[in-house]
């Protein structure tokens, strides 16, 4: 598979996942990292969520559950809580996604992941 | 609520999910920090894996992600990746959770998840 | 113990505790996540802070080097900072308890540590 | 100050503090980075260590709890666990710090303290 | 060597190193902290850039990378950057520094330093 | 460029900077995540490290260094070290580079940095 088809399908797979916010990444970094645009594009949706093997809604738990527990990603997890709900996930389940955390991350990093998700929740209102 | 209700809870719940392996963690602490056993059982378990609003598919696929993100608690990675196994996921699923990671924690983190993986799917073989 | 005493000695700590921003975090977590608010209360403060066996004092030198250490929740870590001097620690205390972070966690998580305690101070003073 | 009385005066801190257990970590960095050892002496004990403004105590407190949060240096928290026995803490205490941290940096981060602690209390037994 | 030459060793390190921004932060911290700004001075600056062995460029090469992986030090981040221009790196060889870091600390830390980047570059143009 | 070539240029950059270490890694990933493998070569290497505008010296500096600070990941630090000296870095600039990580990751992270140089450097004495 040829490098376009990669930019294509990962294309593709940004705009259903992240919609716009994922395309406001990428502009971002149009004029000063641009490649690093295109490798979010190519391996991460392209690459990686293009997979079969798990589906859309399960890689963004993932995701979320992920971002929440590293707590030093905050702009990254709000586009991927927008994500969660735009791949079908509720309000709801991404609410217990992020509190789950409080087990193995402790309470700060749950604590500031609802803050991001009252964020998002509030700007998709 | 009272508090056995909640440990009782919590026990059938860790049984469900974590198997021996979870037992085996609170006889662990029994010598030394016997209230932190309890905790782990009432509040990870009786509290937040019982809750409703997830299923406990999309909660092990959460944990896995997030250990390993994290990437300094192998031996928890390992007890939930049997756990994934309980609950219903796919050795491929959790590979998949494991590989994802790659994008958001890097690779170190992805690598050392799946050999994380690759011994409990030796031993479970 | 049943719940509802968890609950009510846990509120009791957080007030003696964290004060007026304990209770602030408590209230954001309303009509979001307010599970996650009582479980502060309840495993927080009513199962741990509660315990016996090591003065508030040094819970708070604990909370505080483990928050400046791991440099990703400076709101929780300014709300322990306002902590540690209710539950009778000098500014000058915290201030040492910060910078020894610098020995295990790094200059950049010191600094910012400082930066947060700079921050309270100035509120409280 | 000049720097021998640097060296000298975190010396003493060090033998009082971590006993053997530090002098043997800067004999493990004589033939590859001696200057290391040195700064752990110079910086670490002689500057940090020897200051007045904290007890020796709740500085073992802190970094007792900054390692167990940080989750990724069980060597030197070993080390820690020992130093605190040496300056005073009990047991009991040490465990109170380490479960503690559950609430802040996850329950994997409190077992695997817990662990470190039963190997260094059974070594010392 | 006495305290003092590594003081005066390290202001003038600092100054050829990190500009005004160095000296930014070690100000910020004199009414509150004046002695961890100055085991910045001698420490990090006196002991550790002053070394042989390492040009100028690779440390700060490491500095870049080491905080970009780290994720939680952005005001550090932003004064290394600095200092990457101050001693000979290119725009180009900062930006290739931090997403490199893509591959080992995952996605958001890259984009996170990228962002912090471009702040540098906006201001300093 | 179609994703044959990534994969070859990935190939060859991976033999030239990682040697033997990074084809066993590729191989014990390939009954479980060949894919992970791939992207291992086709990404982190026929895409990173394959790139102009810094030359691979400096790339083993950013990533020793990373990797040392993040300090979770101590099999990928002795891969890289090994890559390091396979690319022209002296043992001596490895342990500059390591030690410096004191500064901004902390003393354990630098001192168990030097605990795999030291192995490594003892394997290919």
């Amino acid at each position: 598979m040829n490098s376009d088809s990669r930019y294509e399908r990962g294309k593709l797979a940004l705009a259903q996942i992240d919609g716009d916010a994922g395309q406001a990444v990428i502009d971002s970094l149009a004029d000063i990292a641009p490649d690093l645009g295109r490798y979010v594009i190519e391996f991460g949706f392209g690459d990686i969520y293009s997979r079969p093997g798990l589906d859309l809604r399960s890689r963004e738990v993932a995701t979320i559950a992920a971002l929440t527990a590293m707590g030093n990603a905050r702009p990254q997890l709000k586009v991927h809580i927008k994500a969660g709900l735009n791949v079908g996930l509720s309000q709801h389940e991404i609410v217990e996604t992020i509190m789950q955390m409080a087990v193995y991350a402790g309470f700060p990093a749950a604590l500031n992941g609802i803050s991001a998700a009252k964020e998002v929740f509030g700007e998709t209102a």
